[in-house]
Parts: structure tokens; sequence; C-alpha cells
């Protein structure tokens, strides 16, 4: 679709695109998915255009869809973008020569200095089943922790610093979980989640006893095997009660 | 400046606008600001283009001064609307006849069709410090009780619901009333934004127990006089731990 880049774009939206930070949890860090772009070091989050046909909330389906190979997948308007300064490709002259090496000289020529808005995304995914795949313009796709993201294009370090807020804020008014964590996990596994998201330590206990009088959990009747702490069982999400919850909201204060 | 639209429009980026909710407190009752359409009954939010050369919040903080003479108002993006079918007017025949019996026929072909994407701002402003303009598509601009905004154009129904649900989930998590109220009011007053906004109602001791805990309130040596109720002592809001509160946020749960 995007090989010919002006066929695509005449079907698209020309002053906004969309961006996703998509997270993942694993072994105890948040990571979210990177790009980057075709014969460069240059890194962006995953995101696209608007087809005239589509919404913007259909839109980041497909594009989400794409990039990581699942259906459905918990997706959230955070912000909009409407800086002055944004572009669809960035300005800098550096840049587009490193790009220019790839696509060939003059490629992005009458598209380059376009304003653009962009509708900023967040996507909770379970790390395991994500297949990281890189869109037209880009070599690679991967995770990246957190804690290591590098300087990105465009603004979109200031994306992924607003989308952890709006993950921080979400989660002190609704369970979280059922999108970052496999089917089943230990309360261990549950608190270091919100400890990672919210960046503090909780008290075992008052942690469980929270969690659990949301009314969202089961315990199943089994144990993690090897585990090396003290609450070895194996909890799931009750999937219609976590829908309630989330509907109605929760009050995450501890 | 809107007088030569088409001027106007070469100026704008064309495909994004942003609309403001605009909600006032009075009588206790939740207001917001609605315009009438020239030559017609037709109501909307107020709102408008965004300057090629100015960002999105600029162009909302612009939009909002002119519609009400006040500056610094409290804004907030809480969304963006962008389905499929949302235009910069509306494609509906009947509509754009009306409309073109004061503006001209065929006045407004050319940017009719042209999907948009609209940015939603809430704003929150002292109903008294108000001053009502029409812009240049409108005659009217006044005040309506939430409870009775008629049927809007576009999807201003939705925008207004929405913002509301935002309204309230600000809420439960920052302290509110700093920009809704005047500079002095008694407790049952502010008892009663709180209780209009969330549409509930709540024990008064525990309420003024709950706001005094957040340190922003100072009561003062006046009272209301010929207040019909039973605590006239007059209180504000000490600016600088309100602000304080705001970045930190409260916990509003009752």
């Amino acid at each position: 679709m995007e090989h010919n880049l002006k066929e695509f774009f005449d079907k698209t939206l020309k002053e906004v695109s969309l961006d996703c930070t998509v997270f993942g949890f694993h072994e105890g860090e948040l990571k979210v998915l990177l790009l980057r772009w075709k014969g460069t070091d240059e890194w962006s989050l995953p995101g696209g255009h608007i087809l005239l046909d589509e919404s913007a909330d259909d839109a980041a389906n497909r594009i989400l869809t794409q990039r990581t190979g699942l259906n459905d997948v918990y997706l959230q308007q955070f912000y909009t973008f409407g800086n002055v300064n944004r572009y669809v490709y960035h300005p800098e002259k550096e840049l587009l020569q490193k790009l220019e090496v790839t696509f060939g000289k003059g490629f992005f020529e009458g598209i380059i200095f376009r304003r653009v808005v962009s509708i900023g995304y967040f996507a909770l995914v379970e790390f395991a089943q994500v297949q990281p795949t890189p869109d037209w313009f880009t070599d690679e796709c991967r995770w990246w922790s957190l804690a290591d993201v590098p300087n990105l294009l465009f603004d979109h370090n200031e994306m992924i610093e607003r989308a952890l807020k709006a993950l921080r804020q979400r989660t002190r008014n609704h369970p979280i979980g059922y999108n970052l964590l496999p089917e089943k996990f230990t309360m261990p596994e549950l608190q270091r989640l919100y400890e990672t998201i919210l960046d503090r330590q909780f008290d075992r206990r008052n942690f469980q006893k929270l969690l659990m009088s949301y009314d969202i959990l089961e315990r199943l009747d089994e144990k993690r095997v090897g585990a090396a702490n003290k609450s070895p069982y194996l909890y799931r999400f009750v999937k219609e009660k976590y829908e309630a919850a989330v509907l109605e909201g929760v009050s995450f204060s501890m």
C-alpha cells in the first residue's frame, strides 16, 4: 500500500497523523515498541496516517495490528500534539540527507514541510504475544526498556512521557493488568506491575488486600513452580468483573 | 479577519479544528456557552480553526478570549474527535440552504465537504466575568443550562457529554472551584458545585472535613449577609496551595 507514497497520501488526511506508545511488561520492566528508520540509526514510535474513509480509532487499530500482529489491542487516546513545529518528516537537513540515501534523492519533496497535528494513543499489550513488525519506512521494530529509550525522531520522547503520565492516571482510577499480564500470574507479579507503572513500592499485604477488594481476581488451585517468593499461588482476572470495574472505575490509593 | 473566508482559510490548518465546551456555574447549575448561527435556530459550541503559525493550545486560548472577553482561562484538552463523517460545515442540504440565505449562494462552495478532525477542549470560567460574544458566523452567544441544551450542530452534543465526563474525572483527582467560583464563597456553595458536577449529594460535615484536609482553603472573618444556610462564613482559595494541590493531585472520594 505504501509503495507509491503519493498514491497512498492521496487517500489519507494530510494534516493529521497518529502515533502509538505501545507498552509491554517483561521481566519487571515497562517496555515500549520502537522502529528504526531505513538506512539510519534514528528511532521513532509506530504511527501513521488516517485514511479518508476510516476513523482515527480505526486507523490506530489498523496500524497497531500491522506492527504487533495483534487484534483488539487495548488502545486509549490520551493527547493530541498540536505544536507549530510538527512536520510529517523532520525538516532538519541532516536527517533528510540520511533518509534520501535509502529512499532516493527528492523522494520526500513536496510533503516534507507540511505541518501536522498528531493524535497520541497508548496501547497495552501482552509482551510475549507481540510480533514486532517494521513498516515500509523502517528496517527494524523492537522492544526497548523505558529507561533505555534513545533520543527519538520528532517529538516522540515527549509523547512517551505524556503516555506514561496518562497510564499512571489510568492506573489510579481503573484496574490494570488484564492487557499487560499473561492469563495467569502471581500476586507479586501483579504488584510489580503496579510498582513499575507508578514508580513506587507498596506493602505486600496492603496491596493484596486492596486488589482483592476490587473483586476482579480469582485465585487458582495452581502454584507457580520454582517461584522464589512467598505467594506462589496463581491468579487470573475474572473477565466480566474486570470489565465492570473498568467501566465503574476503582480508586487505587495506597 | 474572518470577513474574507478564503483568505482566512489560507492561513489555517484545514483538516483540523477545535471546539470548546465552556463551563460556568450559576445559581446552583452548570452552564455551557453556545452560539446561534446567523439566520438559523441552529446552535453549536464555540470553536474555530488553528492558524498555521499558532499551536492548538494558542488557538484555543485565542478563540476563548474572543468569545468570553477573558484572558488566561483554565483550559484542558480532553479528546480529539476523529470520526469519518465530521465536516467543517454540516453536509446536510437543509442546513446549507438556511445558511446560504445569510451568507449568499455558493458561499461555502469548495470548503463544505472537507473532512475535519476536531480537538476538544473544556474551559472553566467564572460565570459573572464572561461577556458572551458571537463570532462572524453567529448572531448570538449565550449561556444554556446543561439540562436544557438543544440538539446542536455537528457532533457537539457528544462533545459536551465527553467534556462533562472529563470534568468529572478531573474533579475526582484535583481540587476544583478556583476557576468556577467567585473569589469568596461559602462552604455550601462549594459543596453545591461538587454535587452539581458529580451529580451526587454529599454529607455536609464529611464534605467540609475532606475539603479542609486538602489545606487549600482559608476561612475569612466575613459572613455572607442574608444567607439562608447554616455556614455563612466566607472562604477563599489560597492560590499557591491550590496550585500545588493541582500539580500533586488529590483524591476526592466520598
